[in-house]
């Protein structure tokens, strides 16, 4: 624990209301921060990050359709009017839940309802040699990592005289038969379809694979039996390499060893097999489900912990229609947010709160440029008709008219022009000589 | 040297014409590189980069009005249509003059014609602590740095409970008076003005300071006094602190000490105040002069060395008009790479060369979101429609009708909403296990 830690966390307004402490920006923390919004409570929203990530579009950054900063949103800009609503960039440390304190790397807070919305991270399943040398993409920074090791690439294939040592840097493979490993895969494809060869005469592209692994006997395996087939059709379609039921055993960096003895050269594996809850410090054991998540009653809140919900990803919700728990989806997070938002408003009003039912809105993905799989209640479909509704489904969750702007922008731009035009190698490279001091100090 | 340089560089396609090699995509080896297109030599253009950056708009990308991407283009695809020329991303380490050898660290390259176009870096002028604990601003990656640099500390200074405590995250020092610094003050006003308050209404920002620092006796030195003037003028009305002849001695990433005895409590400290070539391995020193430049006749060859050249800011051309050379400025360096790449045509034809002679286009520098100076060689003007000027001769001169588009888009919203959108704090924190090892190994 930082020394800073045991004092409180300085300037949070004075307020009458009793005061929510929400962990995480994500779609869960964000929805319920915003429809606390002018409601009698204080709310004190923190987040590693200054800003909201839109996670179902961190493949277009990987792949160099979008910037970061059209799927990134301040988090401050977003609470401009809010008064009852502070913003703070922090890392949380431990929670003291007999206390209600929660502890912080910049002073603690103590709460009246504490909300854990922590998200979830890349699981690797204790599979050290992968999670030492895959890149996985659960953020806006890996997901530019991912675009700028790509290029970097290829920008080092070029100085290569020898085909066969040119392998490793040029094949793609991806992990995962999810909506993320199949979004990641059709970009890819399209990339080394249209986009590379004009940037590199000079290399043969018929021998770049893309590679798509999947443990399962499916694709999307979440999905109706038509998204499944379309998607695995429109992949084949676009060159991907699919592999259903097979398990990765191991990699070194440079080769992916398969559990039936074949192996794969590639520089460049993506891990999208799996996730796990983040944790905090200070749970005892038992809140916790065996896969990590956090035990929740009805009402999202944590299981014999009075006044602390989680929600989202991170947590565990055992009820009939769902014995295993909800789907670990935006639509989840969301749904549970605007429960317990109007729950809390309840409390204080000495009301009853009401169980959270979950309304299944459907499920889409994107394959390539111009066609996707949908499955809604009431309908499936498939093709450019399917990509139109994905597009306009995801554009209209996007926070705020510029980025919506700019994407619509963007992508109006590479389809037009078939060049997604961000192929640009912006590394990290400056840091200022008293910092790369401190760095190595660190180390 | 690596083992690589020692080896040709690779995929270099065959060509029946000399070949010319350029170092540096800046606005000199860039226009060389396109105005040699379909011409009948070989051009091979290489840089530490993949992409051209806009130095002019970098102040836009520090506080937070443009992204990166707004003013950096993908080399590779400015190049998609011209076959004679060839983009390599490498290092340059050495020459060897004698054999017409140029040494990369992926291989090297025999030239015909070899033309330096490395521009220039910062000068701290030998202040170590300087060097050390300021922040530069010419590359992309540096005026990034110091957009994450300047969120940072404010995130930090809301968690500080004293006043007294924040003063130096938050106030802001800007050494250097030319149109680079005069940029970033105007810029860093307005966002002390207008946005900051917005993004911390906890912080009080009366205290925060904005100064400028010039060792000389007026702003814009190179412009005219009426231009020198109105920007000192509007620099003021936007509260920005400006202090003419005075030196700073020393700064301890703390506190900047001024000559006159004075200091000021900052953390970030913008170092505008100077530029040195770029140097090269190989050339003798007396082809240098004193300040780094090198020496070339009319024809900007390097003095006594046939079918070497240099262009721009790292060469110094001693003539009647110009006696110390040309302004280091982007315009020299444009019209420099035009007179070249007609004169190695004329060479390739038997014919003699034209010497370089120089047209003053004139000069402008903006001060904040609707005023600027204008020297035009006829007429000077000030204020707003020298502001209109300076958007459109820089609107045009961006490469590609998208960025050209996405700027526009940018200003006009920030104009309109006096809310520039990119106060995201997006830093490179992810880096890949296996590479952090790497990382550590190599320091």
């Amino acid at each position: 624990m930082t020394e800073r830690s045991h004092s409180p966390l300085p300037n949070i307004p004075q307020s009458p209301y009793p005061k929510v402490v929400i962990i995480g920006a994500g779609f869960a923390g964000l929805k319920l921060a915003r429809n606390l919004n002018k409601k009698k409570l204080q709310v004190v929203l923190l987040d590693k990050n200054n800003y909201h990530q839109f996670q179902p579009l961190f493949y277009q950054v990987a792949t160099a359709g979008l910037e970061p900063s059209a799927i990134s949103f301040p988090l401050r800009k977003i609470f401009h009017h809010s008064k009852n609503v502070i913003f703070r960039m922090a890392e949380v440390e431990s929670v003291d839940t007999a206390q209600k304190r929660l502890f912080t790397d910049s002073g603690f807070l103590d709460y009246d309802y504490l909300v854990l919305a922590m998200g979830a991270d890349t699981n690797y399943f204790g599979a050290k040699n992968i999670e030492f040398f895959a890149s996985p993409m659960k953020t806006v920074s890996e997901a530019l990592y991912i675009r700028n090791k790509i290029i970097s690439n290829y920008e080092q294939a070029i100085n290569i005289e020898k085909q066969e040592n040119r392998r490793a840097l040029m094949n793609v493979v991806i992990v995962g038969g999810g909506p993320t490993g199949v979004e990641l895969a059709g970009a890819m494809a399209e990339l080394r379809n249209n986009v590379l060869p004009k940037d590199y005469p000079e290399l043969s592209f018929k021998n770049m694979k893309v590679v798509l692994i999947e443990a399962g006997p499916s694709l999307l395996a979440s999905m109706s039996d038509e998204a499944k087939e379309h998607a695995l059709e429109y992949l084949k379609k676009l060159g991907v390499e699919v592999k259903l039921e097979t398990k990765v055993q191991d990699y070194d960096g440079q080769q992916v060893f398969l559990e039936n003895g074949n192996k794969i050269e590639t520089q460049t594996l993506l891990w999208a097999a799996g996730i796990k809850p983040n944790r905090i410090n200070g749970l005892q054991d038992e809140l916790f489900a065996k896969n990590g998540r956090i035990l929740v009653d009805k009402f999202n809140q944590v299981r014999g912990l009075e006044g602390v919900y989680a929600l989202g990803d991170i947590c565990l919700m055992e009820i009939d229609d769902y014995p295993k728990g909800h789907p670990q989806v935006a639509q989840v997070a969301l749904q549970q947010a605007s429960a317990l938002a109007k729950n809390l408003v309840k409390y204080e009003e000495g009301k009853e709160g009401e169980p959270f039912k979950y309304k299944d809105l459907g499920s889409m993905a994107t394959v390539g440029r111009k066609l996707a799989v949908v499955d809604l209640p009431f309908i499936k479909f498939q093709g450019l008709f399917a990509w139109l509704t994905w597009l306009f489904v995801h554009l209209m969750a996007i926070l705020g008219v510029k980025n919506k702007l700019l994407i619509f922008l963007d992508w109006s731009w590479n389809y037009l022009s078939f060049d997604p035009s961000l192929r640009l190698l912006i590394k990290p490279k400056y840091v200022r000589a008293s910092e790369r001091r401190e760095l190595i100090e660190e180390k």
